[in-house]
């Protein structure tokens, strides 16, 4: 998860690579948006940062960037099967949700987006949209803020999985409502407006807060 | 989740505009029916407590109104497959659960209900029965007692979540042996006389309790 | 869950009617096998106790009875589909898990097993096998030991989970290898002498011992 | 779970028979590879040892093996399906993952692996591969590392349980896109070099203190 810099918007944050869930302030460093680090801090980087930046540069509506592997997502990913709005939380994925195949931009193989390039080629293909899949990997969400880009990769997992269900009650052929055009836009657009995501916001604070005090007291005792 | 004011029917309760696991007593509310609060607290307030008023107003016989994003309720809700009877503690559903497409009750495209008109559909919609579908959303199920009002929301998803593995297990066409008429009435009604729920509540309970003991606590340590 | 009393075969321990996970040792019973407390308690007692002691009446080599609601077995119960043995800790299911169902003994349409005659005949259903799926209901699983019973109770629920899976990726008319007769045989057979269960038992031990003095502080502080 | 001894190739370390979770350094046994212990305990030891020893004496580049049940996988290994590779995480699985069938080398109808004999025909079939199933049983991960092996275990779960949702959405005859043999070579290459997994590692093994402090904490209570 990357954060524009409030005060320079050609920086952004991100951590130094390590497994977010054990991220503290300190390991938070400042990149621009070649993804050079702005102080040479002799730490592991994450090799897939030019996610973030490639999107920064583009979108300048965008000031947060979420990469993650999410699991309900990757199913969709490579199937050729769409992710739809299916309800009220995830309305956003009416605005569209296009796959990146990275098999079209290189030829190496490798799955992760760990050039300039590939990050550019991946920013195309996400284009003005919130989020985009990628094909055997993961997806990457984007958000004007850091909550919406975090309320939007949570339930874009949601979705992924409600969807799946509601397929497989449906069955082969049969009907799954999905929220119209109409619906996509009068709704995310009161979301946007209504302070909608604030209550899960507060919520899902006071619940990662809980988790990293855990998770720091037990690194204290472990040090002693 | 709202309830009935114990001394006056043409009040009931609800919080104010946030995370549901996140309320306190001093976050509760007392409105009337047309949802203004009795007291102007100045405080944000739920967009959709409507659905709780009209409710109350047309079903004299109900005390408690919960509203939530049950999630594999949300499947059964855009598909045309019903929530049909499938076991001892869900019987209740084979009273009916009825699927509120808003669709039919507004031109704006929005999928909450904030408005009075949308409130008494929904309400018109549930009819007499236990719990209603909204496509796309959620669900709102009701009940004489908050206590019952929560069993029934609970036991929903779980028979959504089994319905839709009976339905895979039995295969397209398959048999799948729900809840027969006699059964339904007979089982409903030992259910009501016979304290069944007071066991599961007081677990419930129990743990609620210890949830939030360890979410004030958290927040306690925040504040400091 | 029950247990026959290590020094009267034709006495058995449950608890008052409450629920299971709150169980203390003072909430412990001791029955005749008509079911009627030996001490008159004025307690609330289960309706379902029939289960247990009609069981023990008929299988005078079966010391615990377990009724669940397991939630992955009843998509099984109310289908036509049956449990078969689909891996090593549940090899148990090859000795067959016949299905109750209760309209076959009864008129008035109830769910639950709340009479001697239901009981009875629930027992003859389960016959000589070590568990039975009960329609729109749950489950009643027995064993040789309280060990025995919760062992097969947890793996019955795991393996009706795993079985739904391999007949969705076989597909239908698509092939599933069970394990045949000799196999479950000889797999019975084994862990029944190699002490085989003894580990799983110590580890839920420590788990249940665990959350019980949870459950138990919570009480204590909510008394205070 | 077992590690060769560092200093002697010919040695392995393995727990007494015992539930993993509960396994501390105490518990803790040196093999040779014939799966006798180097000093006499007069312990309970593992029936299945010898699928640790007879893979290490077939594949001097492996230096972990890691024996499991993961639910996920046991409906592939009953199946005609093959796990395929399907996320970058996962690649490793593009290098194959046999399925042993028992049936294939015993007459004694036992799922277990508790001679020399099926430890090495396990081992036979296991080859150069990364992982493989064992019909009816579970699955048997190796690595060149202890964190390798583990690595491998906990991406073959959730790699199984995508790949059957993936199979679900795209239904019959749809098409699943799966990792081709560059992506597989490159992927996996790429991952040994860069250290990737040390995050992940870090992450669980965190977790993995904590949960053996609640756990050594409720058994030093229940000494007292």
């Amino acid at each position: 998860m990357s954060l524009r810099t409030a005060n320079n918007p050609k920086r952004y944050l991100l951590a130094r690579a390590m497994a977010p869930e054990l991220v503290t302030a300190d390991d938070i460093l400042e990149f621009d948006l070649d993804s050079n680090p702005v102080k040479d801090a002799q730490l592991a980087l994450y090799l897939e940062r030019y996610i973030h930046s490639e999107i920064f540069k583009v979108r300048p509506d965008i000031n947060a960037v979420v990469h993650n592997h999410s699991p309900s997502v990757i199913p969709f990913g490579v199937s050729t099967v769409s992710l739809r709005p299916l309800f009220n939380t995830a309305a956003f994925i009416g605005e569209g949700v296009p796959t990146f195949e990275i098999r079209d931009f290189q030829e190496s193989g490798d799955l992760i987006v760990k050039t300039p390039h590939l990050g550019a080629s991946l920013a195309k293909t996400l284009g003005a949209k919130p989020a985009a899949l990628m094909r055997g990997h993961g997806a990457v969400v984007v958000g004007e803020s850091l909550m919406l880009a975090v309320v939007r990769g949570i339930y874009l997992e949601l979705s992924a999985k409600l969807q799946m269900q509601a397929m497989l009650i449906a069955g082969p052929g049969g009907k799954v409502v999905y929220l119209d055009d109409r619906e996509v836009a009068t709704t995310t657009s009161r979301q946007a407006s209504a302070g909608t995501w604030k209550r899960s916001w507060d919520l899902w604070c006071t619940k990662a807060r809980a988790q990293i005090e855990m998770e720091q007291k037990a690194k204290r005792r472990r040090r002693k």
